[in-house]
């Protein structure tokens, strides 16, 4: 059975203009490294019906699972559930078991159910509720899409519970190793690696800190004999070649 | 006539896979900011050929402005200009420029200018070479993309110069407020003010501190008045409403 992946949409001018830093992609890579669901596009997408609309339906389209974070709350840019409806092209409704969760987040806490509170229970018809640790806001799936909270302590306890939904797959491995010089130095060598290990992952990825060149090679596979096999065999010929590496 | 607008696509398996944090995003916001070019757009891709041309015949058809970032370096996985030269239907060549511009950076450091540095060199047949700071490695544009290195000291120095290379727009501007409560007790205030003053956007940012909300209200115009005229709306209903805010 071929392994299902996942793309993430994060929605938010906010993060496009670079006023905030995005602190939900490093929780969701978390995530779903530890379900064995590889991560395969990111889009960053600003507050507008039509990029939104746009982005999740070719997303949901050509991956197994999307993600979505932010515009779920109750402010006139929390456009989000509505656009989910519309790319789904189903009516938005209040869902009920979102108003009772609302309800009573806001009857504890002695505070009014306004209109405005009550917006955020809207979601589209066929969607289904995610209970999550955090009670003050309802996340929801639908079809393959769950969409979530923007503000990270709420994404990643909203994330925690969508992930939970989903099946575990054979976890990918990584190894990786520092190569003291430039990677032009070994490229050759790598490329040979990469064609005899075709079941392993090879990255390259050069640093540069002030002048002094540096490299990590990231070795990834879900079959962990074949990493080794393959990482063993690039640091001996990095050792025959004299170059250091740690 | 219309403001010119910017997308930007980040090449890279190790950022989808959260082993590293993309910094490039935060140094191309402030380059087009100063330049007054909205990013309208982001993605990150997995490096491989489909993904890659797939998402620059996108962006490229949709936006002014495309910025990539990554995969050009020496190894295996640098398969970034040979996949822009497939998205524009172009032959890949060893450009004359870029070639020259090697030659002289390894004869400088007295290192031998082999075939695995002469890589580095190739670019579609009608790409303009762009200098920048950084010697060691050459950046590219052709028609409205801007094909850049991925290691964050780099890509700066290339981002610089070209944004060097593209016209001035008159700046957006921001102001913000910090207000000291849940979006939920002014989102109704915000969305009167929202559509009084339309040629301001605004933003409402929610942030949860250990269960203690707040919310930071950012208004975007390149029209300073309508901003001031626009925030003192806002702010005079929260004094009404006397809610607090700094």
């Amino acid at each position: 059975m071929p392994q299902k992946n996942a793309a993430f949409l994060i929605i938010g001018n906010e993060i496009l203009s670079g006023r905030t830093t995005d602190k939900n992609l490093a929780s969701l890579t978390h995530l779903l490294k530890e379900k064995g669901i590889p991560l395969k596009e990111v889009r960053i997408v600003r507050d507008t019906e039509s990029a939104i609309v746009h982005a999740v339906n070719a997303l949901r389209e050509k991956f197994d699972y999307v993600f979505t974070s932010g515009g779920i709350g109750p402010t006139h840019d929390d456009i989000t559930s509505a656009c989910i409806a519309k790319a789904f092209q189903q009516p938005l409704i209040e869902h009920e078991q979102a108003v009772k969760i609302l309800q009573h987040f806001y009857l504890e806490r002695q505070l009014e159910f306004t209109p405005e509170r009550r917006r955020m229970s809207r979601a589209p018809q066929k969607a289904t509720i995610i209970t999550s640790d955090f009670p003050g806001a309802p996340a929801f799936y639908i079809e393959n899409v769950f969409v979530l909270a923007g503000v990270p302590a709420i994404f990643s306890l909203m994330a925690k519970a969508a992930c939970q939904l989903l099946p575990q797959q054979t976890i990918t491995h990584s190894q990786s190793i520092k190569v003291l010089c430039g990677e032009s130095q070994f490229s050759e060598m790598l490329r040979t690696t990469a064609t005899k290990f075709s079941s392993v992952e090879i990255g390259s990825y050069p640093r540069d800190e002030n002048g002094v060149y540096s490299c990590h090679v990231v070795f990834s596979s879900t079959d962990t004999k074949a990493l080794d096999t393959a990482k063993n065999y690039f640091t001996q010929t990095l050792t025959q070649q004299k170059l250091p590496y740690e």
